[in-house]
Parts: structure tokens; sequence; C-alpha cells
């Protein structure tokens, strides 16, 4: 490609929305233009790598087996209402009405359809497993679509569904997608980390995320540098961090602590470590009779030390909260502990509330809590002599940087994440809510075990650029570059050597199947340069007189801190050498 | 590929609610599956034919000098309130609100967002001309959505629009794109036929539509086979059948038809030829006084031979009537002539009425019309003698096969035509609407002239299966087919030698780059042929133990009677040589 065939767009300034990093510099490079809130053209510079991203995405699922096809972006609400997710889809889902006021809705997903597709076409156990995916445009109308192509309205992504025979079947196609997306992340040229995530009320037992490592991911990943665990923060087990519960040495006191709401006031009053206090959350679950009307509220205390932090997830998945649970109304506080937020606690409660504790505060011994009396903490606290035990020990916090790893092979530590792939096995919660059977081997209908796979391929494009940039521009792994190389001509509309040189060097690249571009377009260096450094092109070749008097030119990659000089004749090889191409 | 590894998925029988031939091979060959009315998802069989269509279309394309971009799906209203086609365009274009109420359209198409792009990435002359183009899911709300992907709701098209400094270098780049179109169509191995069609109220005077040739066709296309005219029946140019005015020997008499409201009908009851009648059609016009309120009607008689058609379209482009027709009412018409439709005609009119007559009828001499009296007509009409010269002699009827060529160089033929692509030169009508301007050479802001350029994507599969079929199902085109090769091991699954042989040419023509199936299925070769026949795959070697015996395998080519004996060392060269790859 000569650049001055090409649509070459750049920007000095990103528009004063663009908020971070990967949105301004696509929106500099003239990869993205906005449409509308969330919904961006892909430029021909932005296409070009996504179109890469999509070959790596399409040869690794064709390589595991999988068959792609392509499923309609409007898609009827006759089989969302087989699943009930019509109802229960927020407004994420678009739902629209045709002429005939018929409901649609605009695909923010597709497990329904390729259920449909599944029931119709696989009849049979020999049939099977059968992995169907698509690399398609999806709609989910966020409420605050932002960060360009990392949370937009109308994305790019690749989904695909397993069918299975059984659930161990269902593991081997789970695998089998977990090895792909290893080889699609690796292929990519992403830092990136597979992690167990939660599998949430969706079912199923199994889910990892794929997340690409990024200072500023909105994810938080929890992983063991000594041993293979890994894991988001949802997920992440917390371990009690004291070796079994320790003696009571002091008495239980009340303590005035006017003013001072949080464990950190109270610890730094009293001149004691933060993770000698117990941090109280006060949440609700709505009773109903036997008729289904509503009871009443039963009311739960959780404990946490002062330095930790609750993690819902986890609380939502014990018994008497997995139905839903909300945080107490301060009229139910009121009424059950007597005593505002800030001075709770588990010590002379008003009326019956559940206390759960997390693992570590069972474990502590004269700790610090509430007195459930506004201005009063009560310390010394001890498990058994002060209070009753809890009615449940449970790991109920988020793990911090430093904590044991759960396999007991070292500490954890955390990076920040962006979520780019997912794989999650959903054994038959589609294919039973939608009646989808095949015959089985004894020729008695059975219904599919279902996987379900995606990955964000306009995501991958921000997320990349967020976890490599520097202040001139992207620096793109070189298989998802828009170009590989850029030959840089000084003078080209001058010096007849330059031109030829650069040519030669252009059509030598171009013969070994480098996506290489030529800046035909005679403009300074300096103009050159900064367009390519923002693009991020990896390798960039400069060619002007005089090196060229000398027989040299300069290479540069993306990242190298200066130029190097290279004989005229050893560039070509040098640069598919840097390619791997040689 | 291996036919286990791949979905196969045949139908004996297509749904009943299939109605073309194109709909019930592509449902039966497994290459689609409906979702909804007009909305099919595309299966791994279709989707292979698909992204051939695309490739031959991307590669014509980028070598015309066309760059790809993707623009959204969901567009905002705002760009359509600009140039007003969010009121103009009718129920097609689906319209829908997000979460916000904000209104937006489901792209039936994209000049608005391409030319809100232009106007902010084409500010100088220097960066003209420009041709972006996209191949992407469009959707229409069709009232009828029928044919399956001939008229779909939910359909892949690929749509281009050129950017130019003026009409002279639009006209470049509407021929640029004419000759890839040429190539494209060339390459898709279809027989076709670009015809000149009529602009319409679009504006701009350029455009021709690229027909692929099929006895079910909609489109009636007109050409000459000893030139190179070839339009669209709305457009094509209709002259006098006559070699001027004859001269009138009859005298005009009023005579009995009971009963007999038509030509056919009046021409057999007087034992004349039809070709001596004419036609009366009406038309009425609203008229509106200075401030714009209605001021009655004007009323047209349009005058064709007995034997011709209105040209509805055509009509529409004369003075009078350009700003909009309809046909007169019932009142209308017994206000002006006095009598019932079925005996009307030019002579004894009670009211004043513009007469407009065919070329051919204003040469007709003698001729018979209505009498404006039920059951009468007149015989022996004479122009100048019986009645006034019309107001108007225009061309207002279609042409039949057989007419003169307009360019004198033969006689007309009439194929039909499924219209797969359109070339179309816009003007300033867009970029006026949306004040879309670049700088041009002398400093000054010019509004861009521009052209619009679409190709079916998805309905070019139909037009192939409409032109290539037979009663054993599809007959690809080798360039689109969704295999080149199919090899079928008659005995799979027992013969050591077959499963040999079979292995050896697969891996032979893979190594070669052929698009080879290798049905490993162990199916009767009855099995395996009705399918192969059926999906349409142009090149089929059977490989069995008695062919084997004697060193042969049998080649049949899709559209030849009976297979072919060849030695098992030569097949691989001879496949090779029929695909053009030896």
């Amino acid at each position: 490609m000569r650049a001055s065939q090409f649509h070459l767009s750049t920007l000095k300034e990103a528009p004063s929305d663009a908020e971070v990093v990967s949105q301004q510099l696509m929106l500099r490079a003239g990869m993205i233009r906005k449409a509308a809130a969330g919904i961006y053209s892909y430029m021909p510079m932005g296409l070009r790598s996504i179109r890469k991203v999509e070959t790596i995405i399409r040869e690794e699922m064709n390589r595991a087996g999988a068959m792609e096809l392509v499923m309609p972006l409007v898609q009827p609400a006759e089989l969302w209402q087989e699943t009930g997710r019509w109802d229960k889809m927020g407004p994420e889902m678009l739902r629209l009405k045709d002429r005939h006021e018929r409901d649609f809705a605009l695909q923010p997903t597709s497990e329904e359809v390729v259920t449909d597709i599944a029931r119709q076409e696989l009849k049979s156990y020999r049939q099977l497993p059968r992995n169907f995916y698509q690399i398609q445009t999806k709609f989910r109308d966020e409420r605050r679509p932002r960060f360009g192509v990392m949370r937009g309205r109308e994305f790019t992504m690749k989904d695909a569904y397993s069918f299975d025979r059984s659930e161990e079947a269902a593991g081997r196609s789970y695998e089998l997608m977990f090895a792909a997306y290893t080889r699609i992340f690796d292929r990519l040229g992403l830092e990136y980390r597979a992690v167990a995530a939660d599998t949430g009320a969706i079912g199923g037992d199994r889910s990892h995320e794929f997340q690409v490592i990024a200072d500023t991911g909105e994810d938080a990943i929890v992983y063991c540098p000594g041993s293979g665990y890994a894991a988001n923060i949802e997920l992440a087990e917390a371990v009690s961090l004291l070796a079994g519960r320790g003696k009571a040495r002091q008495a239980l006191e009340k303590t005035p602590t006017p003013g001072k709401a949080t464990c950190e006031d109270v610890a730094a009053l009293l001149g004691v470590p933060l993770d000698t206090t117990v941090k109280s959350l006060v949440l609700a679950t709505d009773d109903v009779d036997e008729r289904g009307q509503p009871a009443g509220a039963t009311i739960w205390l959780l404990l946490v030390r002062g330095d930790h932090a609750l993690n819902e997830v986890k609380a939502g998945k014990l018994e008497g909260l997995k139905a839903g649970f909300r945080f107490a109304t301060e009229a139910e506080i009121a009424e059950h502990f007597g005593c505002r937020p800030g001075y709770l606690g588990p010590i002379g409660l008003k009326k019956p509330v559940k206390i759960i504790a997390d693992r570590t505060v069972a474990d502590m011994a004269d700790f610090i809590c509430g007195a459930n009396e506004a201005d009063f903490h009560f310390t010394g606290v001890n498990w058994g002599r002060d209070l009753p035990e809890p009615d449940l020990v449970a790991d109920i916090r988020n793990v911090v940087e430093g904590n044991p790893s759960p396999d007991g092979k070292g500490v954890l530590a955390i990076q920040r994440g962006i979520e780019v792939g997912h794989v999650f096995y959903l054994g038959t919660r589609y294919s039973k809510a939608m009646n989808a059977t095949f015959l089985d081997e004894d020729g008695k209908p059975k219904h599919f075990e279902m996987g379900c796979y995606g990955i964000g391929v306009t995501r991958i494009l921000g997320a990349a650029i967020e976890q490599n940039h520097d202040a001139r521009g992207i620096i793109w792994p070189t298989a998802i570059a828009p170009f590989e190389v850029v030959i840089c001509p000084v003078g080209w509309g001058k010096s007849e050597a330059v031109r030829d040189e650069a040519q030669k060097l252009y059509g030598a690249l171009l013969a070994q199947g480098v996506d290489v571009i030529l800046d035909d377009r005679d403009e300074r260096p300096g103009v050159m340069f900064a367009d390519w450094e923002l693009i991020g092109v990896p390798h960039r070749v400069t060619i002007g007189d005089r090196g060229l008097k000398e027989g040299l030119v300069e290479h540069q990659g993306r990242r190298d801190a200066e130029a190097g000089k290279l004989a005229v004749a050893d560039i070509a090889a040098h640069v598919l050498g840097m390619l791997g191409k040689a």
C-alpha cells in the first residue's frame, strides 16, 4: 500500500470527550470515528487491525473444529421468550418492533438462536460434539457507553456455542476452547491471563475469563506467581489470615469513640493497628410466606476485618442470601441494632440478626467492633466469651495483595485486567428451557450440554492499546498492527536515489508477504515520524540522501530508543528477520 | 475439509413456504435456515459461498482504489433528518429508540453516514477522489419479505460511495466502478448484463443496473443483440413503429361494440388486427393555487396502441406529470368523458383534457378508439381530420420484443433479470443537503460530487441459483461454490485401497490450494451423490474398488450427463486442469 492511495487521517488532538488513552489514540490515529454515543465507524486504518484479529480468531476456531455461521442481528422475540430472557434482560437488550408490530431484539448474544438451530439441525448423538461460532455485530444499549471500543454499544464479537452429549463431553469441548483461546491470545501478542471466574446465576460450574493485563483495566485479577492459580477478584478464595483463633487476653471494654464511625478512624484514635478492628455490614432478605405473600425481612450482619472489603458475589452464594439480598434500610438497622450505622456490632442486639463472620474474623481475638451505641466501640471482644459463635463462618471478603494463595503455594498478587474473552460451561439451562434434544445412543431424547465462548473483537484493539502505548502513540503487537512496516523516504519529491531505494525495498518486502506501507506523501520527516509513531507501526525504515551516500538506511523498532543504521543491501533481510519471515 | 468434520445438513423436502427454486434449494442444501420472515441464519455451507463472493468483491474494489471501512448498523436519526430522508423513507427503514428515547434507524443504506464522514475527513481537493466502501449487514423492513435471500429483510450488501471535485471527475469514478463491477461479475462466473437504468427522483443522470439473467427474474431487461444497447424496461426507448403518419383512407364511423371494453375484444369483434386500435388511459394531477391551496385537478388522456403497455416511469418524466400523478377517479372520468371506462377516446370530450399520444399512435391513421359512449367505438379515426393534433407526442410505452433498437442497429430482445448491482451518479444531492464541502484548489469550499455503488452480496447467491440449477439441485459457478471438488469414496469403511487413494487425492488437491471436501461419512453412493448434486459442487471424483482394480476412477462435472473414467495417476492433474490451476 502507498500512503498516497490510503486514507490516512491523523489528528493532533483527541476530541475532548475521549476519556481513556486507547480511545484518544484510536481517534487520533484515524482508526475510528464516532457516529453516536458508543457507536463508531471503523475507518480503513482501524479495520485493518480488526481484520487481523478476526483472521487469527477464525483460524484458531476452525483449527479447533468449530463451524462458522452467521446468525441474524435482528432476532424474533419468540425465541427470547422461550428462555424467559425477553423479560429478564434489562434495557441493555434493545427491543424494537417491525412494521407489523412484531417484537424483535438486536442481538446482544445468541444463545437462543443457536439453540433453536441446534434443535432443528442436530438430531442424533452421531452429530455431536458440534461447535457453532460467528464473528458478528452485537448491540448492547449500555446506560453509559464510554471508553471508545472498550464499552461501546455496537461492537464486533466472536461468539461460539458448543453442543455435547454429556457433561463429560462438554468438559472436553470446554478444554478445547480454552486451548484455542490460549493460542489466539498468544498469537495476538498480548500479555494476558486466563482467570477462573464466577459463574453467577447462569448456572454451570466452570468459567474462565481471558484478561489482557493493563494498569487501566476495570477488573482486578488475582494470581499466585508461585503456582498456576489465577482468578478474578469475585471468585479468588480468601483464607483465614490467622493460624486458628487466638487466646483472649483483654477484657471487654466499652470505649468512647466520639464521631469515629469508620474502622480507620477508630484504629487511629485508639492507636491500634487497623487489623484489630472488625467492620459490620448489614444486609436484608425479604421473606415470603407459604402463599408467596411478603412476610417481613431477615436481617444479616456480615463481619469482615477492618482492613478488608466485603465481596458481594461471595455473599450472594451463601444459603439464605443466594435468592437475592439488599442492604438494610436505616429503619431496619435502627430496629435491630438500636443504633445508627458507624457504631454497629454483634453485641447487644435488639432483635434477632443472623451473623456471618469472615474466616479471618472468626479467628480473631481481642478485637474491636461497634457497641451499638452512637460514639462507642467495644474493645477486647472475644467470640464465645462476649458473644455467641457466629451463625456462619464463610469467605465473604476480597483477597488483598500478599494474602496466602488458596493452593498453599505462595502469596497472591493482584493485577488490573481488561476482560476480552470468556469461556463458560452452560449445562442444560438453555436446552431445557427450549426443549432442545438429540436422540442418544439408547434411542432416547436428551438435552444438549452446552457451553458458550465469547471474544470481544473490537474490544481487543482497545485493550491492546491500553497495554501498549507511550507518549507518542500506539505500540501495536506486530500481529495486529494495521501495517507491519512503514518506509519513510526523506525527500521523496526531490531525490531519485531515495525514490529508487524506497521502491526497491517496498517491492522486495511486498514480494515476501510483508504488510508494508510506503509513505510517498512527500512530507517532512517530522510529520511522517509523528504520524507513524501515533499509528504505532512496529517497524520504520527511513531512507534519505545523506545515509545513501554512505550506503546506509535507518531501521527503528517502535519500542527502540533510537534508530539503528544498516547497509542498504541488508535492510530487507533485517526487516524480514525481525518479522520472523526470513 | 472432511465431511465428517463439517456441518452437512441436507433436506429431502423444502419447507412449504419456500416459493422460488433458489430459496428451496438453499434450504434443502443446508445453506440457510429461517429465523423469521425475511431473516435467515447463514449456515456453514452457505457462509462458504458468501465469503467467496465477498472476497471477489473486496479484491476488485481494492484494485479500483476504494477504501474499505465499516459504518454502524444503528444510525442516529439526526443524520437522516439532515437530508430529509428520516421523513421521506417509508416503513422499509426500521426506526427504533434507545433506552434514552433517542431515535435511530437500522441502516438500509449509508449515504448520510458516509457523507458525514466525508465532511469531517476530506478537507482538501488533494484528498480526492476518494471511494469508501463497506460489506455490511443491511436491514429493510419489506412489507412482504419473500424468495429467501432474494428479498430478505436482513441481508449483506456491499455499498460504496465516491467523492469527487467535479462532475467530470465523478464521471471517471463512475467508469472505474463500472469497470470493477464488470470484473466482479465476470469473476463470479454469472451470465449478466449491465443495463442503463432510470435515475428516478434521486437526481443525477447516470445509472446502470447489473442484472443476472434468469427466466425467473422480476425485471425485464431490453437489449439489442446487434449492438451494445441495453436498458431496463423502465428506461428503454420506444421509437415509432411507423415510418411517418399514413394517409387517411377510411371515413370516421361510430360502430357498435356492445360489451367489448378492451382493445383485444374490439379487434376480435371487428375482425381487424390489434395494432389498428388505440388504448385510452386517464391520469390526473392535483393542482394548487398560488397560496399552495388545492385548486382542482388536471385530467390527462394518454394514448398507446392497443398492443402496447403504458410505461408509468416514462410518463412520470413528462412536463406536467413529473411532480406526481395518479389515475383519475371514476367521477373525474365521467365528468370529462361523459362515459365509463372501456369506451373512452379523444373525440367528443365534455371538458378540456390534455392529450398525450405515444410516438406510434401519433403516426397512426384510420385507427379505432372509444367513442365516449358506452358500447360504441369509432373506426377510421385520423389525426387533424377527426380531432386536433395531440397536445404532446412522447415515448410513453414499454418496448416489446422485435421493436427497432433506438440506436438504429437492429431489433430489440427482452430477457428477464435479477438486479444484483447498481452504479449511480448522485451529484450533489447529499453533499448539499448536509453541507459537505472540501476546499478546492482556488481556496473556496465546494460540495462533493458523489456516486453510490451497491452489490447485493447475499442476493447474488439466490440469483446464481435461479440461473444455474437442474432437477437435482444447484449448479454453482466454480468461483462461488462452497467446495470446488468433492471426493466420494465408495466403501470408505471397508476398503483400505479406496481410503488410501481417496486420501492421497485429497492431500494432493489440498496441497495445490483446491477447496476440496472428502466425503468420509461412509454413506452409500446414492446418498453421497444426491447430497453433492443438491449442494451443487462443480466436480465430483468417485473412487471405488471396482474401478481401482483397473486403475480407474470417475470424474463427473456437475453439468455432465455422465461420468468419465480416468487413470488414477491422472486424476489430480485432470481436476487441476478443469479448475484452471494446473
